[in-house]
Parts: structure tokens; C-alpha cells; sequence
């Protein structure tokens, strides 16, 4: 089969390997129907992410048909039109069982495209597979599913559950990238009164717009002055981290309001300054996290039901043979405005 | 000046009483600008509630404008419009400290139209104006304000957050009278995948689907099947009592899920059974309360946002002096349609 | 191999029947060095139960090592000590993957001695083995682990925890048999200020006292004073019902406070009378449950660290092939005074 | 009266002053019975707390009998023996509705001895006395009672209750000063499996062991490796900052396990620096936070009861004219082996 092969720092290949197999009984071999590309893949090809081995196969969303499941799979069989999710649940350790499954101890987390082989290919081997993927409703496109491995319950989870939004709150995003739309997405399902967005690229901006930010921070717009305004001094309900360098983060440290919530969403590749001195006495709550998934099956009622649209997000589509070019599209956003792409099998 | 004066079971008169003045010095006098009937003015006329003494003038909920106030209250002063709460909080005691202020153990609650004069008359007297009364902002109108004043946090906290509404659930609630339509309108702000209304009266189902329901189990209709049918056989995962019998309590108790929340509203007068033999196994949590009106900030908040829209539940106005009328009008709500009717000084 | 079957109402038999064999991939065998009999096994031999099938091995709690393994078990392997827990998780559904274990759809819940062969047996087949049993550490003993199959769970999840018992609360406990007792022993963890116990058996009371029962209410007391003279008339923050009749219930529900809890832990076989026409204003909350068994790894670490002795439990000891007579002890224990009965392999 | 007056950096001085008057309907004047000294005095006489005028009485701590109350007071009355907390409340604004005193927006948080004159003197004026003082119950001593003015509602609320300690958990309390022993203390009434103490003075571990710690590690000791091998490698359920440098609040972040909570009590002069290349993957919540004394009555509870006994902490004690020579006492901690001081009437 084809698959997009993770050669070392700054090469990717789209070439010819073997298809997987089934290894263990929990197992199940996907076709992958839908894939798409995140930023993590981009930095997985800086060198940045040092635990991928050259050879990897990249990739850790898809939606995909079930070919081939091991003896012990009872949730899915073949034939089944499922979701592949960004993280995988071994469902038997500590965290597994209590829905932490991003810090599964028990040989999941985040590993296809990490530390197994990953879903830009045309088969993917996903392990403990009862556990690590979901079965679709009719009434959910591969599209939207597809929406649904990775961004949306990031930045439902770690950004707006941890941030614990609530009917009535004024929520600052920072950060209108794809997963701080996400947020602003998400943060609407508890009816916040104001979204206020903020990020220095206009057209990110009229994006967070047009999926319902209230207030627009840009370049050259003061944070704390539109958030004071908005808050009569008091500082925000809940501020999202959403870009994952350390002026965001402690911009929203500044932005918070006593008694407030800090949701950090943003990969992070340096320390943060966090000034204890003036938030000792603040009754600040600060979270981070990896996505753990839990909030999959409640997303995929929503998307069913109609009442959350995660294709919104999806600016290009190729076919899963253009995966050089889908890559391209992807990595120079700033010039083609890519938010999410998808890849999916047109031909067949 | 005029007020509507409970004359013992079965009379009511707007006659000419004394105007109110300060008592103590957490007192305010406010002259009611807006006010409104409950269904439970109407269970007082009937003789439903004893404590209510002969005499006393009716209503517990009005907007108006603070005329006076006692020399310790700091929070409101004389020219302020104000929202006059349903419930009366000291402030000092064990329930107050916790916010559960519809049970003050201090002299408050529910004492409005109750255990003191009300609010349908031209000025009332608010004890405890600090903790009971919440100043408007200029984006809320009287006529908004006036339905947060009992109608809306009633159905939201002792519905929909008593009952744990989370986004993506499938949410039932049985009665669609004022507090059903306000329940089915307050669980719209966690989005809910899926809302079935259950009243035997088509108007009232026409309403609630006007407001978001998406299934109406009408007379006739199976609403068990309809609630299987949706769940996959599951059962519901909140259940929302929003009439106050037997029936529609053992109701709710069958169509929720293994797991899920009963939240009651209603007002009972008689006892209902709870089948344990089947219940306890269900890990179920049951609900009742009255309003504590802790919302009410955060309800504001999402009017003045333009979130919630609380005028949709006003179907009859009448001026201040037409009591007599409005009282008819709402008394009468099989023929007239009532939902809620608004009293205000129209000609002043 | 011996097991005691249930061979239709009113007749069990220690007989010789076949060992259990492994069955699916996710099975583990497990030879059974201790094993409890419960108060539902009675209920079971008294018919109680229809979904038994006659010749089915009863029991649903043991400790034991693994003989075998499916091939996809990978949480336990041969020679391992671990707990049998009364409730089978499939891991993989809706419920199991909240740690709602107890309601699973996947072929798990209360399986064990119910629909499938139990654990009164020298031998016995663990479906599901990595989610539905326990590594027993070192530090905790085939007895005191035992313990943690089902009755300190039960107490503690369905009593305790769903009553949000907290530190300074007043809790009332209905009910000193081992339930009973075992949520007196499980509420101490959170300091309550005071622990009422209430039972007619002045032998139960005792045992009460001993765990840790501050207050006492006997047959002839008054409860509802002995609790309104701990809370100045204000009534309990925590009920817990051990019963499992309707009066003990109704009580439960007269003895808390407005905004209290209560918590059911009793199986009832007959419907309650809840007295809405006095709750509906009284802010409370109600919950009923099956364990789920999430608890345990953290009772262990408590058993482990020596912070909680279940071993408090057991009041008589046999040879696992003395079933016969331990039934004849447990059965009478009115007059045995028989909290639970250990057996185990002494001879081996 | 006599009075302890800040006059400036480094003095401070016992001298006569008029006493303190009613100056609102809300106030009341308590005359001081006992009184302590906190390590925050000892911070603003070294001038780090410029918000601290000269001239101002010290002190935010006290026992005492109410000699006088404004005309609006209802809560407390003459001759009451109250305790004066830490944190006035007005009990009206946003903050003080939902409990977080701390924050109160009103005219209170921390004011005494602060912004307006405090309790080390021998009358005090307690502003909002309704919200700010509590009723003692004949159980509880002076001394017991002075102990929950501050110290043990900020180890319990600031470090458990944000911490979330849970039964069976692993804690690290960093810090065995007065703050950190009552966190530890205050952790106990969750039972937590084990409590591990840091701290490089063998005195303060040797008073963390006499109140519960677990596992004890000094000067030289490695803390990561006590940590790792309490909890296989995992790290700690809950840490809880009680010193106030950046050092020490990095050594929890590093210490927390996966999933687990921060709780920072420290009041701390610097920034830290947040580990977020680190952290961002581990589901970390941090939390900060002034005391809202919200657990006071709580507090009381278990202190009448017996669960809780304050005056451990007590190394002291002072007639309230000796106050220079407490202050001596409480300054020069390390030779004197202080850990709170307590004066009082005791000639009189």
C-alpha cells in the first residue's frame, strides 16, 4: 500500500510498504476512507518530536471501514464504517478506567503516528481496537467524523471542559489557529454571553467571526483593555490558551479574573514566566492537558442531531493518492488558508 | 395606593391599603414598574396556602425602581431599577453563606405574597434589599427582567441544572406550561442533542416546539416508546417534572436512563410512589427544590448579551390598573392562551 | 471439582460438577482461595431472584489465583492473587467506559452467581478478566481483600460517596447490618462530625459503636428527636438507607436536612411512598445504585497503607469445603450473630 | 486602649490609642480575649506590604465577645463570644454571594489589620459583622477557635479543598511551617493512604510526623525518589505548596503525577517558572488562592465535636499585655521553636 513515511528531520515520502496485519487478538486493521493532516505531523517533520522513528508511517485521525479484527474485538466488526481516534485505549489501566485514556499506561496515549505506524496510508492497524475507535451513525459524514479524532475533542475537552465554561461567561481564545476556532466552536455549546478572540492574523479573525467570537483582538488591539471593557475591570471567566508559546499563556494569566480558569490547550516547547507574586491571591485555576477522547461519543450525538457542524473547518479536500499535495496546502496556511484538510478515497 | 389583597379563599380585591414604608434598616421601598401573576397566586385564591393570612397583598415577582432605602443598605439606592426577586435571602445564615437562599433561615425565602405583602400593587417594601433585589443594566428591558424575576432560574436551576443538562444529552421534559417552556428554553443553553416535550394540550406542544423542543408526545402519543425509540432503548438521560402530580413524577421516573438524573419542578399537593423494587438498581438521582435564585447574575448576563430571549413567554399586557383584567386573563389560560401576563405603568 | 449450586427455590447442593474452562480471549480461570457468602445469595435461594437458572454455582465475591488466561488478557497472568469482584466489566461499552461498570451493556454487571456460574466453587471462570479483577498487593490479605469484592464498594460507593458525605457532616445511617456497618466504617474516611446509627437489634448497635457510631437509636427511640436534638431541629446532611423496606426508607427521607442527601444502598423488593407534597420544596437529592466497583483500587491503597481494617467484618471463619455449614451460620444469623463468614483453603 | 500600631518598616510599637467606635449600621465592636500573630505581620513591619499604612493596629486574627453592634446587626448581639476571621465579607457583592469572601468586591477580603485597624489590641471594630464573625459553641475553647481564624481554613480550603485530596490518595505537602502542618492535619480528615512532609528544618519534620505525615524528607533527601517509590514512578495524587518561593512550587509540579492536583498555599515575592514544554502533555491542575473562610463552620463543627483539635498548633502563650514579648517569640521562630502564639486575657 501507499503511505506517508515519516524519513527523519525535514523528509517526508509518499511511497510503497507493506499493509498491516492484525499482531495481537485486540487488534483490528482499518481501511482508511478519510485522513487528514494536523500541525503535530508538521512538527513531527522539524525533528521536534524526537520519540518518532524514521520509517514511522505519520497520521493520528482517520475514518476508515474495518477489513480484519482480532479474537478478542467484540465492539466493532468487519464492515464497520468507524472513527480512528487520535488516542488509543488499552481500557484495562488506571487512567483508562477512569476515562483519562490520553494517559494510558497499558501501551496506548497518543501512538499511531508517534510510536506505531500511523493513518496516511490506505490501512491502518489500530490497536485495542474495542476501545480505541467508534462506531458511526448514518446521520455522521466521514467529514464530519473525521473532524471529531482529533480537533474537536481537544479543544472541547481540554479547553472548554477543563476551562469549565459556563452559561452567561465571558471566554477569551487566544489563538484563532484550528484548534482556537475549535475552542470558540465548542465554547458556544454552554452559551457563553461573549467570545472574545484573539490573534494578530485578520483572517483568522474573521474566521472566529464567522463562528461566533463576539469581540476581535488583532494586531495592534490592547487584550487587557477590550477584556477590562467588556468585564467592568473584573478579567475574564475563562481565557484558552490555544497557540503554545509563553507570551499567550501568560497573556491569559493576565486576563483571567479572580476565581477564574486558565485552560491551556497549546503544545509547548518552552517554560512559561507564571507570576505567582501578583496570582498567589487570585483563586486561580490553571489546566493543561492532552486530549483524552471521553467526549467523542457525546460530539458524535451532537454532529448527528445536527446541532454542531465540525465541517466548517475543512478549507481543502484532495484524494488520498494527492497526499504530497494535501501536505503542500497544508504547511504554507499562511498563504492558502488552510485550516483542516481531507483526504479521501474519490476514486473508488 | 392600590394593591391586590388576598381576602381569604376564594376573594381577591385591588383595593386602596396604605402605601409601605422602611422597617429596618436593610429595607428597601420600591415602586413596582412591572409586575406579573404565578400560577401559585392562583393556588393561594383557591386556599392552597394556609400561611398566606387574610389581608395580605398578593405577588412575588416585580421590577421597579428603588424609592427609599434603610441606612445599612449599600448595594441598591433611590432612583436604581431593580429586579425584584422571588426570593428574599438575609444574607447572614447557613443557607444564605451557600447561596441556597430559597431556604434562608433568617427571615427570608419565599416571603413575598406570602408571609409579607407582595408585589401587585403600586410599592412594595424588600427586606434584605442588598441580597434581594439585583440592579438592571440599560440592555435589559422591565419586560425581560420581569421573567427572571421566578419563571426562568426556577426552571433553570431547579430543572435543568439540578438535572445536570450537559451538551450532546437527550433531555425530557413533561409539561409544557410556563415553567416546562422555560425549562425547554434554559436546557437549550448547554445544547442538548435532543429535547421531547410531553403535554397532552396541542397548544402547549405547538409552544414548545416554538422553543426548541424537537419530539412533542401528545395525547394519545406513547411517550415511553417515543423516549425508546430516540435512546435506542436506553431511557432518557434527564427527565424534567414540570407539573407537580403523581403521575407525571412515576413518568419521569420510567423514562430516564440507568444512571441518569429525575430533576422535579413541579409543585406537589399529594404523595407520589417510587417503585424501588425497580429504581434501586438504576443508580438514579432524584431532585426537588425550590428556587434559590443564584442564577439570576448569570441569567442577566445572557439577556443582556442577547443570548435568551425571556419575552417570548409573554402573551397579555395590561396596565397597572387593570389587575382585575389581567387576573381574568391569566386565571383562564385554557381559553386565553396565557402564559405569562405583564402589568406595567403604561400611562405614567 | 465442589460447588454449591442452587437447584431451584429452597434447595442448594455442595456437589461436584465440571472445572470451568476458558471460553473467549478475555477469560481468565481462577482458582478460589477465599469466598464470602452475601445476603443476596439467601434471596437467591429463596427464589427471590428469577433470572438464576437452577444449577447454577452461586456466589459473586472471592479472592484467588489465576490458573489461566485468554490470550488477550494482558492485565493479570498465571500465579497472579487477585480480587474477584462482584461486578464483571466489559470495558468496552457506554457504561464501563464512565466507570458506570455496574450498568454495563457489553455482557458484564452482576453476572457472577446470577446469570453465569459464581465463586462458591473451587474453581471459576472470570469473564472480561482485565477489567473485572484486581492484583492484590502484598500488604493486603486474602481476608481483609475479600472484603472489597462487594460490601465495602457497595457501602462506600452507593452510600457514602453518592451521598457526598463531607468532613464536619451529620450522617445517619439506617440500617447496622454488614451494609450498614460497612457505611459507618466507609463514611469515617471523610470525618464526619457525628455517625447516627439506627436499628432495632441492640447487637447491632454495638457493632455500630465499636466502628465508630457517635448516637445510637434503638428500637423505642425516637430517631427523628435523636437527630433534631444533634441538629437543632434542623435534620441530618446525609441519610443512608440499609435496608431495603419502605419504612426505613420514608424515614430516611423525614431525617434529612433541606439541600441533604440520600442515599439508598438497600434492595427493595416493594415500592416506597415519597411524600413530594413536603420535598418538592426542600432542595434534595435522592440517589439509588448498584456498586460499580470503581472504588476499589483506591479501598486497597487504604487497606495496604492501614488506614482502613475490613477484616472488622468477619465474624466466623470455615474451610472452603465447609460450605454446607457455613450457609447453616450465615443463614442464622439472628442467633449465630453472623456479619460475614470467610472460607478458605486451610487444609491446602 | 493598647494597641500593636505598624509605624512604618522595621517598627513597631504597643501604645495607647482611643478605642474603636461604630461607624456603620453593620458594624460591631468585639473586645479582644485572645489574639495570635501570623507570619503576614511579621512581612508588613519589614514594609512588603505598602498597602499597609503607618498608624494602622495589626493583626487579622481573633476571639472575642461582641461589646456593641450597629443598628442593622442581626446575626450577632452583645455578649456573644465570636470569632473574628481573617476575611470580612459584606456579603453582598458578586464574590460574597458565591462564598468567595476572600475576593469580596464589597469593602472586604482582607482588611484588618491591613487597610483598616486590626485585632492586636484590646477592642477591635469588625466591619459587616453579620458576614464576618461566627457564634462559638460552648465546646469550643478560646484557643481552639483562634486556630480557625486563619491558619486552618487556608491549609484546608487554599491546599485540601482546591487540592481535592480524596480518600486513599497520595499527598506531598512541601513546607512544614505552621501553614504546611495544617495542611497536613486538615488533609487527614479525607484519609489519604499517605502524607509525605518536605522540609529541610528536623524540628518542623519532626511535628509533621506528630500530626500524621507519613514519610519525611529533609535536608538531603531526594524528594523525587521518595515520591517514585511510594507511587511506582507515577507521582503524587496531590501536592500542596506551603512556603511561598519559586523553588518549592517547582519541586510540586515536578512531584504531581499525571492528572493530579497543584495546590498552592504560599504567599509568594517572585515569579516561578513553569515547566509547560513539560507539563502541557500531564493533565496538571493548579490552583491559587486567598482563604475564603467558607469551611469555618465546617471547621467549628469538628472542632465541637472532637474530630479536630486546633491546639496543637499552640507552642505559646501571652496576657494580651505581653505583646511585645509574643511578638519577640513569634519573630525568632528558628531558636524558639514557634509555631503559633497565642495571647489572651488572662488576668482579667
Amino acid at each position: 500500500m501507499k503511505a506517508m513515511i515519516y524519513n527523519g528531520p525535514g523528509r517526508r515520502d509518499w511511497e510503497e510498504v507493506p499493509d498491516p496485519r492484525l499482531t495481537a487478538p485486540t487488534d483490528a486493521v482499518v481501511r482508511v476512507d478519510a485522513v487528514t493532516i494536523c500541525g503535530t505531523d508538521l512538527h513531527i517533520l522539524k525533528g521536534d518530536v524526537p520519540a518518532v522513528a524514521p520509517g514511522t508511517i505519520l497520521g493520528h485521525e482517520a475514518v476508515g471501514t474495518v477489513m480484519a479484527t482480532g479474537d478478542a474485538v467484540t465492539a466493532v466488526k468487519e464492515g464497520d464504517r468507524v472513527l480512528v481516534s487520535c488516542i488509543t485505549a488499552c481500557g484495562r489501566c488506571r487512567y483508562c478506567r477512569t476515562s483519562a485514556y490520553g494517559q494510558c499506561l497499558g501501551g496506548g496515549g497518543w501512538i499511531l503516528g508517534h510510536r506505531i505506524d500511523g493513518t496516511q496510508a490506505e490501512y491502518v492497524r489500530v490497536p485495542f481496537a474495542d476501545t480505541s475507535t467508534h462506531q458511526l451513525p448514518e446521520a455522521v459524514s466521514d467529514e464530519a467524523a473525521l473532524m471529531l479524532a482529533d480537533i474537536l475533542p481537544t479543544s472541547y475537552e481540554v479547553g472548554v471542559l477543563n476551562g469549565r465554561v459556563q452559561p452567561g461567561d465571558i471566554v477569551v481564545v487566544v489563538g484563532a489557529g484550528p484548534i482556537g476556532l475549535a475552542a470558540i466552536t465548542t465554547a458556544r455549546l454552554f452559551t457563553p454571553s461573549h467570545i472574545v478572540a484573539v490573534d494578530p492574523a485578520a483572517t483568522r479573525l474573521e474566521a472566529a467571526k464567522r463562528l461566533g467570537a463576539d469581540v476581535l483582538v488583532g494586531a495592534g488591539d490592547d487584550p487587557a483593555a477590550a477584556v477590562a471593557e467588556l468585564t467592568g475591570g473584573l478579567g475574564a471567566d475563562v481565557t484558552i490558551e490555544a497557540v503554545g508559546i509563553p507570551e499567550t499563556f501568560e497573556l491569559c494569566a493576565r486576563l483571567v479574573r479572580p476565581g477564574g480558569h486558565l485552560a491551556n490547550v497549546g503544545v509547548h516547547g518552552a517554560p512559561a514566566t507564571l507570576h505567582l507574586e501578583d496570582l498567589w491571591i487570585r483563586n486561580l485555576t490553571i489546566t493543561t492537558g492532552l486530549v483524552d477522547t471521553y467526549s467523542t461519543p457525546a460530539l458524535l450525538e451532537m454532529v448527528a442531531a445536527g446541532r454542531l457542524d465540525p465541517t466548517t473547518f475543512i478549507t481543502h479536500r484532495y484524494d488520498l493518492m494527492d497526499m504530497e499535495a494535501a501536505y503542500r496546502t497544508f504547511s504554507d496556511a499562511a498563504q492558502t488558508g488552510a485550516l483542516k484538510v481531507v483526504l479521501s478515497r474519490t476514486g473508488t
